[in-house]
């Protein structure tokens, strides 16, 4: 019985449906902030239905701030496994507690919205997702050191690049947790400036490259 | 490092799935709009359990409704992936953006369902149905356009088959929101004609042609 | 742009997927019956908490019986797609109207769990099961017509055997529909039953056969 | 028609998509525990929010404990079905059964978070863990008894070190209920330490070992 039977070779596609599941539940957990879904007022005025709508914005703006942030996780966590071709236990694991703090981003963007005056709030869910983008961070460096569960002649610069985008979000989130203690309402909204940032980042690093002998993924 | 490796030739698996996995949390939550399920009255009599229940007819209504609208879209998304081959960024972007308004359905139906009689309410319905719709088709230009994502021998026909397909819902939108102003309980009911529609167009456009040399989609 | 690309000929993966998420969520909204959850009385009592936890039995027996139900249909349609081997747009549309009254059980199962001495509450959950029962028998009777979706020669016994097991719910239902009439406790009792009953169907009926010249399914 | 088309041969790969959902939606229901989700007061000063979010810290810690022990479960499932190459009824039937206990998870880990000083919800959440670890447990048991369900071939060695595993999680609950006869709060937070004993036993194992002429895995 080798050790690779217990705990190496197991293959992705179970881990990527469990975090698919989880994130899919996850966005769809961010309508909760939306009140009203849950105490309907019955009998409303049209005028006080607009009111009550009108209300909403700073929730329907967490909303759309939670979904892009979770998509941007999960287009990460997306990116990783086109890569990464085997798991074991100790990436599973880490996995795993990375969507432990996924899953409480509706949380913690229901509470920011719903408190946007407050600075422990907007710490709440910068806290969060600095340690889940740390976490997924790990994630990488763990499965591309010595190569362990990637293809043994992938592209070193393909494993750079992909760390230093999954430090994006930690980065951001620093700027953001400094930004809320002077003006709070400033911290969270700088999150919307992820995907530009991913973008960019990823516009010019594959600027004035040429294609080179680097590993095809396997299928991964 | 090619530029193909970063942002192009990514599987299409794990966009279906996540995009599966919120389409079924979706449909699954448009049962929030049943009350009754987050207030049990115990100790209720039968005659009281017979007219609450004949209370949730137009709630009733609105989930077969939201139903049918949610699982249209889910086919004309299963079409598009029957064709798209693999993915890039942009087009998870657009996916994401799209499955944004997608969640927000059983919000918006769940608030037409329970202010009926109000403009704002079936408004609120048919701005999310229209730009849901939009969104969808701007996701099936992107993939087709210059035959990006999808075989390079696909048929002309057959994309700009879909493209229409999937303008359908746009323009019913459009209609149900001019048809809101003046009847507003009629604007939502013309989304329960969006099946027929569907297969009334497929019929027609599929009635006199003959098999040709069409690419056969890869597997997709 | 033959018919065969607009209508037929998609592959079965994804209606399996989005059928697949449904029932997991619907299993899982299964809990919503257990109101303590929504409601948590801090500072109460062990006693009180016994108490209260008492009260959740009928809630659990109807869990429980909801579960074993949910699981039924799950297993009858992993059976059916087992042999369908490719979808066409009027079986992912059955298939739809299938799922929306599965996400309705959850529902009646926690109406008639929560009004469990009335008759109506017990009728709304029967009438939910016959209905769903019968779409999905309505699903095998169309794929398997002239061997429409599934191997040309797929032995006709399997057809049969399958079409009767279809069938097992909706007699049960309207068994249960009728005993609720004279002891409406009775009634949604008889589900227990079905995994019984499928059981004791399949093996009475593959007992005495001997392996034939049937078609294996395409690993579908 | 042959036994093995009606009840054995079927494909593990959608009791995985079943199971896999069924984890991610059970995880994400985790967050049900934090009231403050339901019921958001909202004008409340800055420091009656941190008083808020303090009082959330023993939901925190059964959220996580939660998350762990699912986690550990999914785990188990994972690779159980690295080497189950193929289903029948009765393991499907089994499977449905574990996943119930699954689902009461959250609903379990609720009530002892909420009611942390009382035996009884301790005894509720250790239960519901027993069992659940002991139907996985059976899961495998019958899978694997003369081979049924796994390759032929498959090193006797694996099959008891995996059935080992599973006895890891009903070993605990009953150590905690023992405990917290005695200590009710030290009950539940013995299962912290499953992850450290997964890990310790799956290295002593495995430390002097050689690799052998164990069967590979079918790719399950």
């Amino acid at each position: 019985m080798a050790n690779e039977h217990l705990n190496a070779g197991l293959k992705t596609s179970r881990i990527e449906a469990l975090s698919d599941g989880i994130f899919a539940v996850a966005m769809t957990f961010l309508i909760i902030s939306f009140d009203i879904l849950l105490s309907p007022k019955k009998g409303i005025s049209e005028k006080g239905l607009i009111v009550a709508l009108q209300a909403l914005w700073p929730d329907l703006l967490h909303y759309v701030e939670g979904f892009i942030i979770l998509g941007a996780f999960w287009m990460e966590h997306h990116y990783q496994f086109h890569f990464i071709q085997r798991t074991d236990s100790t990436l599973l694991f880490i996995n795993i507690i990375g969507l432990m703090f996924i899953v409480l981003i509706p949380f913690s963007t229901c509470v920011a919205g719903d408190y946007s005056d407050t600075r422990v709030a907007a710490w709440l869910l910068e806290t969060n997702l600095l340690i889940a983008g740390l976490v997924f961070y790990l994630h990488w460096l763990y499965a591309t050191a010595g190569r362990r569960l990637v293809a043994p002649n992938l592209d070193h610069r393909i494993i750079v690049f992909y760390a230093h985008r999954n430090l994006i979000v930690p980065l951001v989130s620093v700027a953001a947790l400094i930004v809320s203690w002077f003006q709070v309402r400033w911290g969270p909204v700088l999150y919307l400036m992820v995907p530009f940032i991913l973008i960019f980042y990823t516009i010019t690093r594959t600027l004035h490259r040429t294609p080179s002998d680097s590993a095809t993924p396997g299928g991964g």
